[in-house]
């Protein structure tokens, strides 16, 4: 199974709502545990980014140790800090073109990253933030 | 206002539902916007740590630059990253003897830490651990 295709398939659904694009899915032992998308614009909730509403989904386990999170955008530190906390081992990013992120954090403390800079996604973010400057800026802090 | 009461008037409400002790509550210009507790039991929601459901709760704001979060206990990282991500400014955390938490790598970040180590906090967070052990190391992800 293409398991970012799965993230990125969440992005996608989140835009068909008016939300912001931005999915993860998490991935333990082949199988996926949890899936979300960005919530601000749906629950109008300003702690649901992609990756944390796909960990409230995959809801409470023993342990996500070992597990791989794949996420449209590379990671805030919010979302960051949740990766670390859970000790998911590895996390394939969509892109890193529209927001840096914390990819050489996370390195930094053990994690596994992959990037893959997916032209779709980078289009489909671009697009998205030239068109609501605001809404992006607001989910991102600035 | 004592605001740190409020945080653990909300820890305490928390262990009345039979959850885990832990609550805060998020100030801005001297207004309380937003506050919460642990809902991992009552929610069955592992990303809601005290300060995760207080952020939850303030909702979306343009800015939380400038507020102040106090807290009952050290923040995991998951919270930490939170708080550099909402760029609140200064953290009163109520101890950190229970939960080391991450307060050199906040300061590290620019954020102010008071750190109270209040013995009503200590000592209901130290019985809590003792009785639920379990239950405490899941939700740190030990």
């Amino acid at each position: 199974m293409n398991y970012y295709k799965e993230a990125l398939a969440q992005a996608k659904k989140s835009l068909s709502e008016g939300g912001i694009p931005i999915g993860a899915v998490l991935v333990q032992e082949g199988e996926i545990i949890g899936k979300g998308h960005n919530q601000r614009v749906q629950q109008d909730n300003p702690i649901l980014h992609g990756e944390m509403d796909c960990m409230q989904n995959a809801g409470r386990q023993q342990s996500y140790a070992g597990a791989t999170m794949y996420t449209t955008l590379s990671p805030c530190m919010m979302c960051t800090g949740t990766i670390l906390q859970f000790k998911i081992k590895k996390v394939v990013i969509g892109e890193n073109v529209n927001f840096e992120g914390n990819i050489p954090f996370l390195q930094s403390q053990g994690v596994e990253v992959e990037l893959l800079n997916d032209e779709e996604t980078i289009n489909m973010m671009a697009t998205f933030i030239k068109e609501n400057p605001t809404l992006w800026n607001e989910d991102i802090a600035e």
